[in-house]
C-alpha cells in the first residue's frame, strides 16, 4: 500500500501534477516488505508468542490515555542528548526544526498504540519498511518536506530499544497492575521493539545480507 | 591489531608462505572500529552506566563455571531451529559442519567471559568488528576454513538478543543471588548484547549510514 502511494506520488510529480515528495532512490524503492513466513521465523527466533500479543494488547488500554506523557518523557530524553536531537536539526542553520519535531511526535504517539495492537499483518509489515525508510537517507525528511539532517545513523535504532523499554515501564505500572503483569507487558514491549528495529533496519542493509 | 593480523595473513598467502584465510573484500577491510568517543555516545544512548559494568563483572564470576552448560542451552536452541542451524551447514551437502560448530562453540564460551569482563576498550571494539565480519559474508567461514553458508542474515543478530538474555537468567540465578541482583545482572547483559549487536552489524551497513 505504501509502495503504491509512493509510486503514485512519484508519477504525479514527474508529470508535473503536484509538488510531491521526492521519490526514494531506485534501490530503496525496490525493497519488498518481509513476508509473513519470514516474519514467523523471526518471531520464533525471539520467542515471541501469543502471550506476548495479549500482553501488548493489555498495554494498549493502559497506555491509551498516557501517550502525551510518554512522548514528553521520550522527547525529553532526545532533547537532553544533542547527538540524538541532531537528527531533527536543519542542514541550513543546525537548529532543531520545531515543526518537524511536532509532526514526528504526533506519528510517534500513533505508533505506540499501533505497536500495542500487535496486529502484525502484511499492512503492518509494509508500514514498518516505510518507517525504516523515514529514518534512512532513502526516505528521511520526505514526509514532512523538511531540510533536516539526511540520515539517522543505524547504530541509534537498536540503541534506543533500551531507553524505550525502560521508560515505558512506569506508564505500564500506572494503572495498578500486578508486578507480574507489568513484567509481562514490558517483556512483550522489548520483543516488539526488537522486531520493529529489525524491520526498520532493512533500508540500511544490502538485500543479499538482510 | 586484528586489521594488522589480517593484512599479514593476506601478504603471507599471496607470497605463497602459507595457506592462509582468504582476505575479506576491500570494502569490508576498509572499515574502522568505532572510536571510544562514538562508543561513549552509544553507551549514553542506551543508559549503560558503571553500575552495569559492575553487574556484568559480578555475572562473570557466576558464569565462569557454567559456560559449558550455557552453551548446551544456546546450541540446543540453535539446533532446534533449522533456520538458524542453516548457517552452520555446508554449501556442498547442506549438512551441519560439526567441526565448525565445535570451533565456534569454544569461541562462544570465551566470548561470554570476555563480554562479562566489561572492559570495553579499543582492543575490544576492534574485536567486535572482527566478530561482526565473521557473521557477514566479508569474513564468515574464514577463521575455521570451512565451506559453510556464506552469510548470516542480519535480521537474526538483533533477534538473538532476546533468547540470549532470557536463557542466561537461570545461570545468573544459580548461585543464590537475590532477585534484585539477578535483575541487575540480566539488565546489564541486555545492554551488553545490544551494544555488541550494534558493533557486529557494522559490516552489514553502508559506512555513510552506520
Amino acid at each position: 500500500m505504501f509502495r503504491l502511494l509512493l509510486r503514485t506520488a512519484f508519477l504525479a510529480s514527474t508529470t508535473g501534477m503536484l509538488v510531491a515528495d521526492l521519490p526514494p532512490p531506485a534501490d530503496a524503492e525496490e525493497l519488498q516488505p518481509m513476508s509473513a513466513a519470514e516474519f514467523d521465523l523471526l518471531k520464533k527466533t525471539l520467542l515471541y508468542t501469543e502471550d506476548d500479543a495479549k500482553a501488548l494488547r493489555a498495554s494498549r488500554e493502559i497506555l491509551a490515555g498516557q501517550t502525551d506523557a510518554l512522548l514528553d518523557t521520550w522527547y525529553g530524553f532526545v532533547g537532553a542528548n544533542p547527538h540524538l536531537l541532531h537528527f531533527f536539526t536543519r542542514k541550513g542553520d543546525g537548529k532543531p526544526d520545531d515543526a518537524y519535531l511536532a509532526a514526528v511526535r504526533e506519528r510517534f504517539k500513533a505508533w505506540v498504540l499501533d505497536t500495542a495492537a500487535a496486529d502484525f499483518d502484511a499492512a503492518w509489515l509494509a508500514k514498518q519498511l516505510e518507517l525504516g525508510r523515514r529514518h534512512h537517507r532513502s526516505g528521511k525528511n520526505r514526509t514532512d518536506k523538511v531540510d533536516a539532517v539526511e540520515n539517522i545513523n543505524y547504530r541509534y535504532l537498536p540503541a534506543l530499544i533500551v531507553p524505550l523499554y525502560t521508560t515505558i515501564r512506569p506508564y505500564l505500572a500506572a494503572k495498578g497492575n500486578s508486578e507480574t503483569e507489568v513484567d509481562a507487558m514490558q517483556e512483550a514491549w522489548r520483543k516488539a521493539l526488537v522486531l520493529t528495529v529489525i524491520l526498520w533496519s532493512q533500508p540500511y542493509v544490502d538485500p543479499r545480507d538482510f
